[in-house]
């Protein structure tokens, strides 16, 4: 089936499930709830959304990106630094505090503020250009019923330099996440591409001022979700864009080229204006350092606008083709002002965001990793009776030892209720202790058993595949 | 030098430098503040908390225990169903949210109860016994005065079944954590055990009514914070015990002896009662199943008593012999009850809680793995012109795909800079691509350049350690 994706975090379904479950009342006990707009995974879904943040960590960490973490909370007056509306954020009290006798306190809504924050508070202890990547949770104050979570897990990277970043850092940006998606294997990616300086050149050969721009970049944005006329409502209505200008702005909006064939395909279309032409040059030097498989991913769109005020140059999303309705699991761009708000530097940047709770929410309610392990467990030693777990235990020991996750049955009943722990948990393999000391495997996915003359042997032979 | 640690979460010399730090104004922007109590780490600290993490996730995924994750937050309800006291608790609402709009949520300030909560909820969809682990931060709004961290990280694992929950699992867990302890290295570690049963046994013999065992727990417990006298005081007075009595609870909390001669040393000690024996009988059960490389390690101290009202049987605690003053690092025990305030059922567990965040600002404030690593890149590939960007790009992603991690220089600035750069940052070695596309490397440690003919066969070499 095919999810309807609202224009937000979650889908219909996932929050009808929610719904259902949002007051489980168990028989004569408290009770339990599960509160809207937070999601928590089974165990099995936690151990696969640790194994992809496993997979894009080892790509950030390839290219020398280097982890840091900042608090959940900061100061209020610190959130509030890039004009975000309040009611968005989490506020952050003691329960039987005086109401004056701290700080105000509110939940991060983002990774970039506490960022900002970061980069600002440390800024000596640093070494430029500063590759970082950080993955925490962020809180958002949405009205649950909007269809959105309100807590979620980012995935950040920025490359951030004093006074200059080249274009260099754009591209490599680029190429990382798309090495992250390839990691993950499960889903086919495309990357969008664009420049703001194209749509900033373009929109001023139309005449439009600098606030009539911004809000034309913020209608233009949202073409995928208001549809054309949407936006040409808005660049009519909160724009005061006249009605053929709106026009030529919608349709300069559906053009899409090849990042590879880029310059020749949209030379043409440009107006001749020195903005248009510094964005084009940059998209043709960003192609140019990419490498050959990457391009095979990257499009120029010139419907992509990005909302947010900060971006200066290259602009980029993440989309996944199969899943044209849930719209971009990752995004970002250039900025040339990270942190002025709190501290008197200029620091030039470029990032990318990965939304990967949605991300995780869609492999999940699609199942697309259905041969994923279910837990950590490889070998489950059965346990004949007690008088053998310390030979069990030992037996279990140098499985680990050998690098293999083994479990030890907690009991010994009947091997029949241990095979179907182990079915259970999808535990692919079963080892058995006989009196004498002699090991015996079954493997549960053929139903073959044989004997095991070397367990550290028989560790090897599995990790080598064979 | 040595700290001198509060009863605690944090010492005094780091809680020196937050407050002289609290208030960071720079010369004419935002102010920027540390808030007191919510940790923070630098870039090549945070790397070494993730190494920490990897060591222990994979000493507990090596005996099949699976990762869960809760949300951050909690009904107000939920967490205060085991009586804790509210005013610890940070309560969270939307900044600009009608009072009755939504439910009361607050932050959790242990793992234990979320996860009793994720038990309850989840329940038909766990196979028992249920053994997980589970790392996240918790918030306690302790006033930050009293050298505490406000905002930390926890490292639980727990094993629970269905009814019965034999002595087995006890000894699993203590053979994990110490094999935790073991992966990390740096420090030397001691774990000390108890079983409530032989105190509870002990106190009855005396006459000690169910409320005055409960007092006289309390009291020994905190028999290393407020010393002998303290204890005495606190027995006479919380729990109106004669001072005859109060003095042989005091002496009886003296006796320490190796797990490995318990039973011969302590059978003397014990009155005849059997809470006692089975108390006695218990700790040399789970003794008999722990490996030999552990039993070096665990001492029955009969000064242990761990202050939580729900353990039953084995309590433990992980302690640091080079750091006395520090107190325990990790701590736990058996209980009979997880969930029975969420559900009917019985559901008796064994777990223990490392102290993440205590472990790594000892670890950082005494520098005791001064050789990390202080960023994840390996190579840095020099740029000696922008022309030649291409190729660097090139041998990096070569690099990368023999598993070693490169960044390329983001400018191509003279070589002593690029140089600079690596040294600031410790990465160990230097790639020079010549014009005419040979290699040459440098180990900054020794300050030897030699040519590489292949790539690929250097970085492998650089990984079997040559």
């Amino acid at each position: 089936m095919r999810w309807q994706y609202f224009p937000g975090h979650a889908t219909v379904p996932v929050l009808a499930a929610f719904a259902a479950r949002d007051r489980t009342i168990s028989e004569n006990m408290s009770k339990i709830s599960k509160i809207s707009g937070f999601p928590e995974w089974l165990p099995e879904h936690k151990l696969l959304e640790n194994q992809i943040i496993g997979l894009i960590t080892a790509a950030y960490e390839s290219h020398g990106f280097t982890p840091i973490e900042t608090p959940a909370v900061e100061l209020m007056e610190t959130l509030a630094a890039k004009g975000v509306v309040d009611k968005e954020i989490f506020q952050v009290s003691r329960a039987q505090a005086d109401a004056n006798a701290e700080a105000e306190l509110g939940l991060h809504f983002d990774l970039t503020v506490p960022f900002a924050r970061y980069v600002a508070l440390h800024f000596n202890e640093l070494q430029f250009p500063f590759r970082r990547y950080q993955l925490q949770k962020v809180w958002r104050g949405d009205r649950p019923q909007r269809g959105r979570f309100r807590e979620f897990y980012q995935f950040d990277i920025d490359i951030i330099a004093r006074e200059n970043l080249p274009l260099s850092c754009d591209a490599e940006v680029i190429e990382l996440v798309d090495a992250a998606f390839r990691a993950i294997k499960v889903l086919r990616h495309s990357i969008k591409l664009n420049n703001r300086k194209i749509l900033q050149g373009f929109y001023r050969k139309l005449g439009l001022d600098d606030a009539q721009r911004k809000q034309a970049i913020i209608a233009v944005d949202k073409i995928h979700k208001i549809g054309r006329d949407g936006v040409l409502k808005e660049l009519r209505e909160h724009a005061r864009i006249e009605a053929a200008d709106a026009e030529k702005i919608v349709a300069f909006a559906t053009h899409r080229a090849p990042l590879r064939s880029a310059a020749a395909d949209l030379a043409a279309l440009l107006p001749d204006d020195p903005w248009c032409a510094e964005g084009l040059a940059e998209l043709v030097t960003v192609g140019s350092l990419l490498p050959e498989i990457c391009l095979d991913s990257v499009e120029v769109d010139l419907s992509l606008a990005r909302g947010l005020d900060y971006y200066t140059g290259t602009i980029v999303e993440v989309c996944l083709p199969d899943y044209p309705e849930f719209g971009s699991v990752s995004a970002g761009g250039r900025y040339e002002d990270l942190a002025s708000q709190f501290i008197n530097k200029k620091l030039p940047g470029v990032g990318l965001s990965i939304g990967l709770s949605r991300l995780m929410e869609l492999i999940i309610s699609e199942n697309l990793m259905p041969s994923a392990k279910r837990c950590p467990t490889t070998v489950l030693v059965a346990v004949l009776n007690e008088e053998q777990r310390a030979q069990c235990n030992a037996a279990a020991r140098r499985i680990r030892a050998a690098g293999t996750n083994a479990e030890v049955y907690f009991q010994s009943p009947k091997l029949g209720k241990q095979i179907d722990y182990a079915a259970a948990k999808a535990i692919p393999y079963i080892l058995f202790v006989s009196e004498s000391g002699e090991f015996e495997v079954k493997d549960l996915s053929t139903k073959e058993q044989k004997k095991v003359s070397s367990l550290e042997a028989w560790c090897t032979s599995l990790t080598a595949g064979i």
